[in-house]
């Protein structure tokens, strides 16, 4: 009794088990038991599902920037061990043992570096702080920041707040309005754990399979994992250096899609914010638009790295206009740990959402809620000013370091962010930055290739190999400025890889 | 421009419309302004969508247990506000307003109370439990229970943990392996925001829309929101008074459902314990059918009624079946406000749930997961005890003022766990227990009708009106024993309604 494989006939292209290799060469041992042992792994887990064909030797050589050597005696271990067969004219083949449904999704390469336990010397691929410390002050000692009685009467109740603890969801509101200049009530928000809840639950919630989405391209690629779980149909919008919004409303208009994604502030992964005139001009479109949800995503709004004016969220400038909607997170100002962000938007969209995350988990947990809902009331402003200093201590760094080294990197300026969206030196088209990636992995520094932040990579079938992203590779300036400046002398050592 | 309507020439049953309304008569006013105000802010969060056509007036006031005179003033009220239109024949719609593809979803009417602010004097429809004294302790104080060098060394960790913190899945591998009969190591275990998402997060990973999954029926209504939200087939298997293995076997064999959901010990809502031979045959089942994950709730496997050797998960017995997968939660036992559960499987289940866990929400909260690691280590069979405590206490409560007031119903007697499963009396069907919870909230009592724990109940079409769920109530004890001594009477003041 064995249920067909989900793709009976249907291979993996080169550069999608690239992705679901995560950092298989970061642990020791010869090269080629490293992919065999990786590609053994993920065949029993039903990752690389029952009877799929493996890539081409050669295709597989480039894509991990390796010897066709290594992947030969890769695939040859995989067959004396029983894992894959062969056939003239065929392929080399996974052998069928089991499946299961869960083959057909398939996580965004991004998240392998999260999901795996190999260890690289510079992490350049995650955008993540470590704590604060009033946030972590707080998190060790919550009477400093909690009134005693009503810490009693919360531990009395039975802890689910699907929309979110009251004080929480009051804090927010208070915070969105006093500081973000976006008027809001407490029955605005709804509560996430971190921001990628947020976005999973507004698709989750308001985007049918089928339906199209628009993004900007490049974007955050955990939005683009959550819409192509969800089946969602992604449009990427260029936005290397912007959006066009003459594009965004011909995109509007030719698609009706259920929901626009857009970071206006700062950009991940560019740094950029969004012109006021182009917010002004989204505003706009969201009105003559109600039926599609125009999501704003602010969790990297409060990391300027330069002075100025905050930046208004796009449903600042459309009050009245009830699809414009807001995500926020603490996570890159506070600390990911905490694991709060939250949706602002209609009442409606609100109780739909509440409705949603009660049959995702019941409420996130309630106890730190109090503590954060206590922090934003309180040394909210000293954590921003901290964490100012911080990021731009690690921009300097890297930003330094990779001029004195990398003189042929070109990169937007960033207004803010933790980001660094860099074009790798090239031909017309620039470098393969895939291959870059694999080859900077072996020296102990982790970098993001662009096409995983491109709305045109499905993995199997990576349609954008000629559009801009495959010639950038995304920089996260969150490690020390010492090991972001060794990671650049180890990039500069690695010779430019090309078509 | 608006979007046609998701089912525009749809209507929705007397008994769905009733779910959506949860709590509508928890409220001051006349009832039929309470109905048209509750109709109208269902209207404007889409959760029914523009077009949709009303039940007749008779059959709402039948589910609502008010009179006809009731609905046809709440109509009419909408009608006059704009919110509504009849014609003749073609019966009472909602005006086309503004419609989301979220209408389509429907949360499950169980979830009402979890969503809404209404407060009535006493909720036995939430089987939740306040913050045991231990946890509440710790979570003050963490630095009673968390070693300094550790708790430093977290905070300066990114704290995305979308496995968990390895120091808890330690601590839930220990727990299972010593406590309750499962060898487990770390890496069969994945931490998740309470058993809920455990439960969701199983669905999304291996079960496609359309695919069947069975069920005890009745259930865990939770389990059912999620299935239902997948667009899973469920298949209810009669549990009222323990599954017949020769009928799960049959189903197993004829449908090869992606899942089999289980709740051996202690049943929500029966409260029984799944008997040693039919748990043995539910074992060689699962190891018949490797294609079919069989998974066992055991959220309420540590909270016995009576004294007795503990029963292992289903897991323990079959150790090398690699489809047989545990879900836990500390929510009944510790406090839901935690929001800690996990799941138990095999490592390569657990890497695709990690995969799908990143996407929903990168991790669940981090420093929490310390402290519960700790109290796992540490004082948690004290707090098993206590809380065994606290349960008989308020069962015995329950029970006896139902017996003293109700003689005519009748219940399985529970082995555990925090709800009473109550027949009312009546004819050959028994009573209309729908009816009766209406009637009952009025009078300020919470209870759960039985069909919102049946897999044969999907809101719009019921098809389980002559299963016995609709007979039945379900009971949770966990108000302090006087509330379930006064709710009892009330309870009883009640005119017991027929069909």
């Amino acid at each position: 009794m064995t249920t067909q494989p989900a793709w009976p006939s249907a291979g993996i292209g080169a550069l999608a088990l690239t992705d679901l290799l995560g950092r298989w060469a970061a642990a020791d041992g010869p090269l080629y038991r490293l992919l065999a042992t990786r590609i053994a792994r993920l065949a029993d887990t039903a990752e690389l599902p029952a009877g799929l064909r493996l890539p081409a030797e050669r295709d597989l050589a480039t894509a991990l920037s390796v010897s066709r050597n290594t992947v030969a005696a890769a695939y040859q271990l995989l067959r004396d061990e029983g894992m894959a067969e062969s056939r003239r004219g065929a392929g080399t083949r996974i052998v069928p043992h089991r499946t299961t449904p869960a083959a057909v999704h398939r996580a965004n390469g991004f998240f392998a570096g999260l999901l795996e336990e190999a260890v690289v010397e510079a992490d350049l691929s995650l955008a993540a702080v470590d704590c604060a410390p009033q946030v972590a002050a707080a998190l060790t000692n919550p009477d400093s920041v909690l009134d005693r009685a009503e810490r009693d009467a919360l531990t009395r109740t039975p802890g689910y707040f699907p929309h979110g603890l009251p004080d929480l969801r009051i804090a927010i509101a208070s915070h969105l309005t006093e500081r973000a200049g976006l008027p809001a009530g407490p029955s605005q928000v709804l509560v996430t754990t971190g921001g990628q809840q947020a976005v999973d639950l507004l698709i989750r919630s308001e985007v049918l399979p089928g339906q199209p989405v628009a993004v900007e391209d490049p974007t955050f690629p955990g939005a683009l994992d959550a819409l192509h779980r969800a089946g969602a149909r992604v449009i990427g919008i260029p936005a290397g250096e912007g959006v066009d919004p003459e594009r965004l409303e011909h995109v509007v208009r030719t698609h009706r899609p259920a929901m626009v994604y857009l970071i206006p502030a700062h950009h991940n992964p560019t740094g950029l914010v969004m012109a006021t005139q182009v917010r002004q001009r989204v505003a706009r479109i969201a009105a003559a638009y109600p039926d599609t949800l125009f999501v704003d995503d602010m969790t990297l709004a409060e990391l300027p790295l330069r002075d100025g004016p905050r930046v208004p969220p796009l449903a600042a400038l459309g009050p009245d206009v009830p699809n414009l909607v807001s995500v926020g997170s603490l996570s890159k100002l506070y600390w990911g740990g905490l694991r709060t962000g939250w949706i602002s938007g209609s009442g409606g969209l609100i109780a739909r959402l509440a409705a949603t995350k009660a049959a995702a988990d019941q409420g996130s947990t309630a106890f730190q809620q109090a503590i954060v809902a206590a922090l934003l009331s309180g040394p909210h402003e000293d954590i921003v000013k901290w964490r100012g200093e911080w990021v731009r201590a690690r921009y300097d760094a890297l930003a330094g370091a990779l001029r004195a080294s990398l003189p042929g990197w070109t990169w937007p300026e960033p207004d803010g962010g933790l980001c660094l969206w860099a074009r790798l030196p090239g031909e017309a088209d620039g470098a393969d930055s895939s291959a870059f990636a694999q080859a900077a992995l072996r020296q102990g520094v982790a970098v993001v290739p662009g096409r995983l932040l491109s709305a045109s990579y499905r993995g199997a079938s990576y349609e954008g190999a000629h559009s801009g992203a495959n010639a950038f590779v995304r920089l996260a300036f969150t490690q020390p400025p010492d090991v972001l400046r060794a990671a650049a002398r180890k990039l500069a050592a690695i010779p430019p890889p090309s078509r």
